[in-house]
This record gives C-alpha cells, sequence and structure tokens, in this order.
C-alpha cells in the first residue's frame, strides 16, 4: 500500500516511521528539509514539493495531512487542483468537525474523498500506536484500512473487555469508523473534551493534598480576610508524588494520565519549573460548544475549560468589576496579593 | 431605650449614629479613642472600657457586638463575667452561624441570651437602613424590637409587593426574626452567598462583552493556539459603562448592585486601579459548606467562590500539574503567558 | 413618525400601545386577527397582509419585526420584495447576533437598512418601558430614536448616578446604540445570559435556606447514603418568602427579579404549581458559545445554563453512566428515587 | 501476624480471604452469621461476639474495623473498653478524617494507637489487592506493614516508572504512610474526590456522543424553546459502547475507569437498566469541603459532586424559584416535561 504524506511534525513523523515498518509506503513532503531527510531515513519517499508528491503516488491517491488546524484549508488549496476523481484526502489533525463537513462537500464536487481521522496518542504513540477515530464515506475508510491498523496499537494493548468474544473488532485493534464525514473529529473533540476534564479533576484533587498544611500558615484577623476555623484539621504535609505513585496500584483512580503524573511529579514534586499557564488547542471549547447545541449539560468539561482560560489571564476584567463592586457597596480596598511559589 | 455597642469601625458608627438618632441611648466602645469620640458626637455615651460599659448600662442590659469574627470570642470573654442573668448580647458581624449555636449554649448557662444579627447594608446602611436578620431566643427579640425598627430601612423603602395588604410586617420595614440560634447568621450568610453569585454574574457578563473585539487581535496559528473561526463576529467595542447604565431602566437585571456598577463604571470603565484580587470574607464558603451538608446542589455560588480563590493565586499546583501532564503527553512546553490589561 | 409593526403577541401587542400612546402611528400585522383588533383599539391600522403593511406605509418605510426567532427569515422572506432602497427593518425580537450579521449583508445588497434591538422588559414593559439595545447602521438609528425614546422607560425610571450631569443620555432613558450590525443583539445576548445567572444564584440560596431543617429528616445508615455529620445544624424552618420580602429593603441583593420572586412567593412559599422544568430561549447558550469564543470564563453563567438542561431531563444519560461505573467497580446498585415535593 | 477483623460486608470477606491466603491469621467477627461461616472456610477464625474476638487475640491487639461510617462509632463503644494500652484499632472504612483525629485523641487516653486506613478497589479488590492509604502513628504502621503488604496489588501490578529505580517503596506496592492521625483518610477522600471528578467528565462526554442525533429530532418553533441552528451538525448516531472500547487502546482518556465502562456498555449501550440516580457517600463532600477550607478552587470536583445531589432529586425547589421568576417577569408558562429514555 501506498500513501501520500503531508506534515511531519513531531507526531506526523513517528506516524510514518509506524506505517514504515508496518510496510506502508509513504511518499511524504514538508517545507522542513531536515524533517524529511528524517522521514527519509525511515525508508520513506522525501517529495521535493506538494506537486511533486502528487506525482509520485499512483492513483487512486490517498494523502493524509497532518497539519495545525489553521493550514489545513491552505494546503488543500494547493493539493485539490493536483488530485482526481476517485482520490482521497485524509485530515489526521485536530479540526473542527464542522470544517471537515465543509471541506467534505467542497471536495466531493471534484469526486475527492475527504476522510477526517481524530487521531490521540501523543509522544508516546510511536511506541504504544495510535488510537483512530475515522469518520468520512465508508468505501475511503475500507480502502485505507491497512494503514490506520498500522497506526493502531493493535489487540495485545489492552486486556480484552469481559464479554467481548470471537475475532477482534477494529475498536479492539485501535481505530474505529464512526460514522460519516465529521464522525472522526467529532468523537476526538469530545475524547480531548474528557481529557480536559480528567486533568482537571486529578489536578483540583492534588491541589487540595498539596494544601492540606493551611492550618500551619498564619492568617490575618481582618474583615477581608476569611478565617480557617479549625486548623488543626490542616497540618498535613502530604508527599504528593508518593501518593499519585501509590494510585496507579489497585485503585479507582489509575489511568494512563495518572501514569504520566507519577514520571512528572517523581522528577520534581514541586513542579517548579512550570508557570502554570495551561494552552488549549479547539477541542475542548468545540465540545462545550456542541454540548450546548445539543441541550446537553457539561458542567465538568466546561469547569475544566474554564480553568485552562482563567490560566491564560482572561478572568481579569471580571474580578476587576468585582473588585470594584466590592469598593462601592463595602468600601472594600484590594488586598496585595499574596506571592505563591 | 438603652443599648451597649461595643465595636466602632466604619459600619458601627453608622449605626450607631441611626440609632442615636431615632433616640436610642447607646453605650459605646471601641479601643480606638477617635471613634469613642465620634460616636460622642452623635450624642452616644462612649464607655472607658468593656467594665464602663457594662457598668453605665441599667439592667436587664443589651449589648450589640459590632466585630470582625475573628475577635467575638475574646471580647465575650471580657463582657460575660461582667453581665448578668436576663442580660442579652447581640452578635452583629459576621460570625458563622455554628459560633451562634456554640456561643448561645455556653452564655444559656449564665442565664445571658445571644442574638445573632446578620446586617447587610454596607457603607450606604447610614443613610438607606440597615436590613437585618435576626436570630436566637423571641423573648430578646421582642424586647430589641425598637433598635432593629431603628436601624432598619422602613416600610417606604421598597414600594410594596403586589399582593400584600395591611399592617405593614416586620420584613417589609427590613428586618425579620427567622429562627433560634443561628437563623439570623443563617440567612445572613446565605445572602452573602447569593451576593457572589450576582456579583460574578455580572462581572462575567461585562468580561463578554468587553472581549467582544476578540476578532481584531491577532493570533498565532500553532498547534498551541486555539483558532478563532470566526473573526468577523468578533469586531464590537461595546461602551460597557452606558451599557450597564442602559440596564439600570426597564431591564430584567437592575439591581442595587448593577446602580453601584454604574457608579464606577461612569468613574472609569477600564477599571484600572484595580487588580482584580478578590477577597472573600467567609459567608460564601459557609453557605457552600451548608449547602453540601445539606446536599442541596449549588454550582452557581461555588463558582462564583472558586473564582475568588482562583483570583487569590490559590489554583496554581493545579495549573502546574496540568502543565506537566500536557508536557508529559504531548511534549507540549508552556507559552509565556501574554500580558493582559 | 410612523412605524410598520409585524408580530402582535403579548410583547408586541403592548409595545404598540406605549407608542400611538406617544403618538406614533403604527401599522400593523399579525396573523392572529384578534390581536390585530387589539392593536386596532389602541389607535394602529391594522394591515390585512404584509403587502397590505408594505401599501400602508410611506417611504422611507420603517417596518418593526416582533417574531419568535424560528420564523424571523419566513417574514423577510416575504417583505423584502415589497420594500424599497432606504428603507429600514428592525428584528426587536431575540435572533441571534450571528443572523443579524447575515441578514444585514443580505438586506444591504437590495439598499435597505437592517436594526437590530434587543428588547428587555416583558410583560410589565407596558408599564415600565422598554429597555432597548440598538445595533446597526448609525443612520437608521437616528432615524428611529422617537420611536426608541417612546418606548423607553424614560430618564425618571432610576435615580441618576452619582458623578453622572447635564443632559440625560439615551443610556439614561433607556436605549443606546451599541454598534454595528449585531451589536444590539449581542448586547441583549449577554444581559440574557447574565438574568440567567442571576436566577440560579437566588435560586440555589433560596434552596438552601428551605433545606436547612435537613437535620430533622431521618437519614439511612447503609454505605450508600452520605452521613450529616451534625444534624443539629440543620433544625431551621425558615420564612423563606417573608426572607425574600426582607431583602428588598437595604440589603445588598435587592433587584427588580428579587422584587418579582417576594411577589410570587408571596401567592405560595411552596411554589407548588410549578414543576421545576426552566426553559431556555437561546441568549444563554449563545452568551456561552461566544464567551467561549473568546476565551473568556464564564463559569456562573454556563452553571445557570446546565441547571436548566439538566432542569429538562437531559443529563440522564450521563447519570446512567455513572450508575453502570459504579455498579462495575463497587457492585452499587441504585436507591430508588425519593419523592420530593 | 494474628488481626482481629470486624465487619464482613462484600470488601471486609474479600480482605479476610486475601490476607488468610498470605498467612495473616484474622480472628472474625460480623453480626451476620452466614458472613462469618464464609469467613471461616476461608480460614479465619470465627469469634461469637466482640468480646469473644478480644478474648482470641493475643497482646498486643489489632483489630481492623470494616464498617459503614455510620456505625464505627458505636462498635468503639463496645470495643474499646475490651482492649489494653498498646493495643490497635484500625478503622478500613470511609470515615470522614475529622472523625479520626477525634478518635485518637480518645483511644490515646487509653494508650490505644488508632490506625486510618483508606482503602480503594472496591468489588475487585480480591484479585487486583487493595490499594491502601494509611495514617496514625508510625510504630503502629511498622508493625502493621505485613498486613498492608498482604492487602496490597504489589510491585508487579504496574510497569514502573520511568525514573525510579532501586528497591521498590511501599507506594510502588500499593500502600502509603501518609501521615499522622487522619492522614489516610484525608488522601483516600481526596480520591474520591477525584473519582467522582473522573466519572462526571466520562459521563458527560459520552453524553454529548449519544446526543449527536439532536438534529434529527423535531423541534418546535416557540419563544419557548431554543432553536437548534444547524441540525445538519448533528446528524449522528455514534456506536457509543464501541467508542469506549476504542479508547482503550492508546488514547489519552484510558483508564480503569473506562475499562469497566466498556464492560457495562458492551452489555448494553442503551443502559436502560438504570434510571440514573447517582449516590453519594462522603467524601465527594468532604473533599469539597476541605478545599474550601484551604480556599482551594475546585470546580470541577463540586460539578461533579453536585451532578450526583440533582441526580437525587436536591435541585427541586431551586427550579421551581426560576420558573416562578420566569412567570412572573414573562408570564412564561412551564412546559411539559418531555419523555427521556
Amino acid at each position: 500500500m501506498q500513501l501520500g504524506f503531508v506534515g511531519l511534525g513531531r507526531m506526523g513523523l513517528n506516524m510514518v516511521r509506524r506505517m514504515q515498518q508496518a510496510g506502508i509506503d509513504c511518499v511524504v513532503f514538508d517545507t522542513n528539509l531536515d524533517a524529511r531527510k528524517e522521514a527519509a531515513s525511515y525508508g520513506a519517499t522525501a517529495a521535493q514539493s506538494i506537486q511533486d508528491l502528487a506525482d509520485k503516488l499512483e492513483g487512486p491517491r490517498a494523502v493524509w495531512l497532518m497539519l495545525p488546524t489553521a493550514v489545513v484549508d491552505a494546503v488543500l488549496d494547493q493539493l485539490v487542483p493536483l488530485l482526481s476523481a476517485g482520490d482521497t484526502v485524509i485530515d489526521g489533525g485536530n479540526s473542527h468537525y464542522v470544517e471537515d463537513l465543509r471541506r467534505a462537500g467542497e471536495l466531493s464536487k471534484h469526486q475527492i474523498m475527504y476522510v477526517d481521522v481524530g487521531v490521540s496518542g501523543g509522544v508516546w504513540g510511536r511506541e504504544r500506536g495510535y488510537c483512530q477515530m475515522i469518520g468520512g464515506p465508508e468505501e475511503a475508510y475500507k480502502r485505507l484500512e491497512p494503514a490506520f491498523a498500522a497506526l493502531a496499537p493493535g489487540f495485545e494493548a489492552a486486556p480484552r473487555t469481559e464479554g467481548r468474544s470471537g475475532e477482534p473488532s477494529p475498536a479492539e485493534k485501535g481505530y474505529l469508523y464512526c460514522g460519516p464525514s465529521g464522525a472522526g473529529h467529532f468523537v476526538k473533540m469530545v475524547h480531548n473534551g474528557i481529557e480536559y476534564g480528567l486533568m482537571a479533576a486529578y489536578a483540583e484533587g492534588l491541589n487540595v493534598l498539596k494544601s492540606a498544611n493551611a492550618g500551619k500558615q498564619k492568617r490575618t484577623a481582618d474583615a477581608e480576610t476569611s478565617p480557617l476555623e479549625h486548623p488543626e484539621r490542616y497540618q498535613y504535609d502530604f508527599p504528593v508524588g508518593d501518593v499519585v505513585e501509590l494510585w496507579r496500584r489497585g485503585s479507582v483512580v489509575g489511568s494512563w494520565l495518572l501514569d504520566l503524573t507519577a514520571i512528572e511529579l517523581g522528577r520534581d514534586p514541586s513542579l517548579k519549573d512550570y508557570t502554570g499557564r495551561v494552552s488549549d488547542s479547539g477541542e475542548g471549547r468545540w465540545t462545550a460548544q456542541a454540548a450546548i447545541d445539543e441541550g446537553v449539560p457539561v458542567p465538568v468539561l466546561t469547569a475544566a475549560l474554564f480553568g485552562r482560560f482563567t490560566s491564560q489571564g482572561n478572568e481579569l476584567y471580571a474580578n476587576k468589576v468585582m473588585s470594584a463592586m466590592r469598593h462601592a457597596f463595602g468600601g472594600h480596598h484590594e488586598i496585595k496579593t499574596d506571592n505563591k511559589d
């Protein structure tokens, strides 16, 4: 099987490597020459340009894009005129599924099939394989199944779920056809929405543990500071890193995210090298917006999302408004922010 | 009627003034000599000490405390031995109602009645009167009713509610006997919990208005930054101060808090003199904790409370944990925080 | 001044009445004949059809639509072909501002101006006047200002904000030009988003008061029921209706919504005629979605929104998932729901 | 090693079995005769009463309680008088750590040591082992370590965390000394608080997937129903069970809870046998309350907690208040609740 592949970032390179190892011939392109060279070192064929890539592929072509969402359309503008009826484009990035609906419609005018694939796995995917959520024409999915299977973690990656038997299904190997155009990125979007919620749940809990020595702190006795009625209840200095390590075995909260947290906290439980600014890359927002369209309550997922917005400083004006109100009704003046570390 | 009064801060002085004007003789004490002098200028009798205050009052005595919660017990330790059976102590500060239950029990051993009064009104109370939520023995409430009536805004302070008729009830004058010990501070606690929610609702909405020019900002097109799909929808520069002024007339969101916000935003819509650190003084916390004990969901009130905690910097470790997780699974590095103003 | 007016529902009729009283000649239409008759009884001219309405208006025409959002486009399809260059259409309903942007673009091709007006006031507007948030071409706003002024509550509707002086601004009379197309409905959208938050803040707080007798309830001592450690702290039977009445005078939480709540609770504090299903009509959703686009945290506003979704039953599947998880890891069986009243 | 064990419920029996297999002699008691017989079948010695259990143990005794929180104190009242200085009591149930502080203080008067152990593992613990979080006198912890090790999952239960080396620490075997009295239950409390958050994150996300066919539903076009602007975006019928199975391999959201969810959804993706009433057993509440005492924001954890309260019906009065407000300002009548399934 032959596959075009555009976008050789961190993740793209690892994916090409995994496919080459599984015997899939990748014809690759990226504007970064070093990345092209690295892909070539895995056995891939490096193209000099999008045009060159299209030329090097035999029809019906399949071209997998692994690009930042913001540049997908620009690359499609270049690529589509070089393709022919019956070809397929795969968007494996983190596009909004609404964009998929639009693009699938546009490409179908040229009889080009558009497949959207949500890919989870991060930098660990090279080793663990990539979990793939797939949407688009079922015909295209079928044709591309060897590539999905090559990228996927495989059946052995997890113990079989009680109650399942027979030939493993694609889901049990780590890839799934989720439905028509947009379905793959919709499921990936929700996946990331959930991820935000999981991360925040752990993070909040660990913060409660870390602050369990609150009773040892000095507190001013003025009307602007909430009193701590029972300082004797908050005298603990918990070994947060060890607690996370502990929870990896036998507890209800075990997870891959927890495994990773154990690595990070094992290195430095104070996490002093981080400033606490948490980026968000779109899917959490879209999940919340889709939920709202559907009328489905997602208080946990949005709380996690808003925590990120706040870490980016975007709550500032709201807080100023509240300080102004407090000043107006109570003559309260702001207290200088304490140093936190 | 004669009343002892301890605690001549901002609010205490205004309350004494209002009572003196209504013909209630206050015998006052505060460690601050200037405050005592000011109270005397309103016609109150200034005592030299707690002992002196107790001496100057005829039995059965009633002593109103208007103190920061953190010092109430210390003052009671001094005061109670100077009182006699049949006397009454009123705590008009922001004590936790659980403290009231304890104190009422302790004072009842000395046959001293303990009355808890939640007082709302802030610095405007001198002019508008004070809304009072009262708990404790009904006998004490009855005896003190002239003082409550003197402090209250009075029947004229609001148009009569449709459906009410006859002699105005105490609630319609601005004070209410809410029930046994703790009832006054319980109601005041919830009052403040609601206040946090109202403030945050306005503040969040105004922040959405202020940020409605997001489409004019430049945005980087990397995988760490969520794209804005429709910049053309966020091109507004709203006159936030005028909007708030507008809403004061005829809209569903009109309120006294909005009136105050109009004053502040009228002065400076950018609120540049505020840093956005929002203190909390206990009641919002206690409301949430009581709701949790009751099993009552209060997502709005806690969201408001947590916004304050976050404005105080207490979310930091949680955010570092999330940054660490993102680093661990995706190799993501933190973006330097943008300057916000 | 002459004005076309389509949509004589509850609110439309009251608005026509108010304008007629101010000397604005309304030519009105609604498919409901009775409504047309009622409008005629206020002095308006009833048209037999959209065509008739267009015919009866002198150019340049101005037609105000007061319709459910879902039917605005259908009416525009009928109306626009009957209008001429220089005419104006006003959408006074609760359209999404994004629709305004689209419609303004479409109508501008015909040189018809499109004005979006967010109107607050509900059924009380007839008496109190309507608070109006206006977007669109400033030229159209200027021409229509007499109508806005007639509908608005007027300067006397609220005490002047401290610090304001001179000739009252439009905002101080109850209408405001907020900016280009969509600006009016954007501000109204946020207004309603805030309204949801305010309502939920009060509602949650009153629920905490109502449940303050939790310590009197019997509780089973099994592993599925959370124990109440201090039943003695929850022995209060608060007069919730009186508390709300009380807060109307002198307290920080006074508002028009609270005034209305006092009416309702004065009638029946148990609210037994309500089932607790709370509709939402779009603006709360759009506010949250706009905030998310802007990257602005709105935890309080979304908590309020999600409370409504949940009251509509849309959380059900999520709860089943959690019950299933609890069954899977702990063998927990669901407890039969208690009867609540 | 010999150990007394009181409380042979689901979990207690499995724990005794695991300890017997590891060569720890358990002397057990429960009021349920069948449970005693079952424990005896694992090799444990069944006592006829608490007295008998105390008699059968050689000093210094250690007695492990595995009881519903609500009955621990009653059993301690019976047990403590039968113990001697130097004995140890272990509370392995889900007590509030604040109770531990009190009990440890009381028992220390009798020179009895009190150890609090948070135990995670549920019905799977028999097979997987139990994750144990331990608080109390370090001396007692040391003496009991063989029991903790027998119950724990052991080092092999998870791949070693990158960066760890040398002799496995207790945390790496599945038990951890967390600090002085209360430390074990504090950490377990937060563990469960996190668990609530994780569960809700998954549940909300799956609900968004399940409702992704919203565009296929009929919608009424009235002012009480929020319109769905883009029904074409919500036309998906996702195979939710397969999606969960998929995510078990290679995705960022993999976890033990997800594994269990896959079992349940594999059985019946509609979950029709569940009603959606989600119990809470205390720890989620205490986590939130501790966080509030500490001033630490936990919006995700409380959103999860409040979702449970709402599933129990406790939001009802709040919703009625909002319906009443909507009626009062807009004349809105409640819509009859749709049937959901």
